[in-house]
């Protein structure tokens, strides 16, 4: 439907070119996959509706990589240990993307990825493609625009896509629900930074892994790893019914790494074997779609400029006990679903 | 605003009914009390409008309670602890009012208060009011009605309400929403149990009380509560200032009733004195308000007959990777936009 109005409003300008962008993609374009990037990430109601075909046209060839979540406290390591197993997949000539997720990053500007130093060696092979965390107020805004460039790198061929993201509010739920399995860094120190870390992210991860595992701290990390798992063997049965798994690796010196790679392929293999990896898709498309509902109904309410204005004063009637919350809510509802248009 | 239209709508026959109703309650009718929350539940359009006016006319006499929550898991003494508390009460000349929270009542049909002869005592006394858990499907109901009773019951003059809520889904959540102070019930067995407790309703909890500290079991009653003051010493600081309290207390021998009643009246003055009580009863008020808001939103939308359909559709286009789960919810929502009015 929507696809049609396009037809129709701009036969000779705008199809042309995304047609020429998704084509340009799929024969694997980094300059075009970057500047498709940017046109999902753009707040232009043009760009979008462009961005909406593009992602239209590309979803029949997307799918086809392996998504990984990374996630961990700053200091962790996250980016060495991505650079180092991305590195090890490129020299073995497979196409590895990094994405990534930050909220906070428009806040503290201390962007995950937005120092592209960090990722030097991976960044400059051929092979890799590297992209800093979008701009975004919102979770929701960020986190569609991650899932889209995922779709994006898929066609352009891609077959390992890293999305990191740094353990804030609710950035590890979004990540959990764009991936196919989900990796949890933590540093030597046998269980008190799990304190740090929220049950709830524990309980996503598929394999735990302490880095940093070098040098005087080898043995600190061995310890870590053992005691994580007697920690964590209590944990509910996953719905995919992967046992989580425990590590160790030394991003810096390259330990562990192809170890890792292993585990993700046996993580792999076993969740596409009992159907779980195909189900888990679908369930996360439904997840996004119901999200972005939500979400878009109460943007459009929210920011809606005479809703701004009364629902500042029904609010400040509501505090002083002066009206029904049920009731002044219901006022300005029933004002809202009569004058949108 | 919708004062005035009613005004104009009914000037004969409905604003004398209300006004008469409101002043019925205001002078302790217990009968007109019990057909002005019924008329708060019915799902009548004309119903609620009246009620919507009700409520507005009795808000200005209520908020002069004092609004306890009571939980705990099926089976540890609730409703007896709140009818020997009730019964104490009633005799120091108090009215009470006892509501509950069971949005699992349509379904097992086990509703709490539901069988009325369970605080028989309590609800023969004159000074007293005790109403089942209103029907309803969705919890935000539920809520809305509970709470529009307590703002009934306290223009009826009742100085106490009990608001009961069995442990399911997030009925606790909207109990600790609605009351000044809430209190955790729980059974003499040192620690197990607590188990089966969400440690977020553990962290409401302003009172914890093991029940049934009676013969045999008083000592083990005892160690229980010394075992959760133990366990919980390490609950993060509560907002209102205030340290959780530990008791023991018998609801069928009446045992440790006046020392709950005596911590009951310490809280309440100590939340007064530090303003908590009014700051807490305005974050409540703008909590149901932007509660009811999305909820109101939600329903306007997802229970639209044509949105019904179309839903259906894409979603299933969206589960089988056709389509973008975040273009096909902006359809939805930019055809649902335009077709409301």
């Amino acid at each position: 439907m929507s696809e049609q109005n396009l037809h129709f409003d701009s036969p000779h300008k705008r199809l042309p070119d995304i047609a020429d962008m998704a084509e340009a993609i799929r024969r694997g374009d980094r300059i075009k996959l970057g500047q498709a990037i940017t046109l999902t990430e753009s707040t232009r109601a043009d760009h979008q509706i462009q961005a909406r075909e593009l992602i239209n046209y590309c979803l029949p060839h997307s799918g086809k990589s392996i998504r990984i979540g990374v996630t961990g406290s700053p200091g962790v390591g996250k980016s060495t240990f991505i650079e180092a197993l991305g590195s090890y997949l490129v020299n073995q000539n497979k196409k590895v993307a990094v994405l990534a997720i930050d909220p906070t990053s428009q806040i503290s500007k201390g962007s995950i990825l937005g120092d592209k130093t960090r990722m030097e060696k991976l960044s400059n092979h051929p092979l890799a493609f590297v992209r800093p965390s979008p701009a975004g107020e919102s979770l929701g805004g960020v986190a569609r625009k991650t899932r889209e460039a995922i779709i994006l790198c898929e066609t352009a061929g891609y077959e390992v896509i890293f999305v990191e993201t740094v353990g804030v509010g609710q950035s590890e739920t979004a990540v959990h629900y764009m991936v196919d399995i989900f990796l949890l860094l933590l540093l030597p120190g046998a269980g008190d930074e799990l304190q740090g870390i929220k049950r709830g992210i524990v309980e996503m991860a598929d394999i735990i892994i302490v880095n940093k595992a070098d040098g005087e701290r080898l043995n600190l990390a061995k310890q870590a790893r053992q005691a994580y798992a007697n920690a964590l063997h209590f944990l509910l049965p996953k719905e995919s019914g992967w046992v989580p798994k425990f590590m160790t690796c030394s991003a810096l010196y390259e330990t562990g790494i192809a170890e890792t790679w292993a585990l993700i392929k046996s993580f792999n293999a076993f969740s596409k074997e009992n159907l779980f990896f195909e189900k888990n898709r679908k369930q996360q498309a439904g997840y996004w779609f119901y999200q972005s509902l939500r979400e878009g109904l109460e943007r459009s309410f929210f920011e809606n400029e005479i809703i701004k204005q009364q629902l500042k004063q029904a609010e400040a009637e509501v505090l002083e006990q002066k009206r029904s919350p049920f009731e002044a809510a219901q006022a300005l509802l029933d004002f809202f679903l009569k004058s949108v248009k």
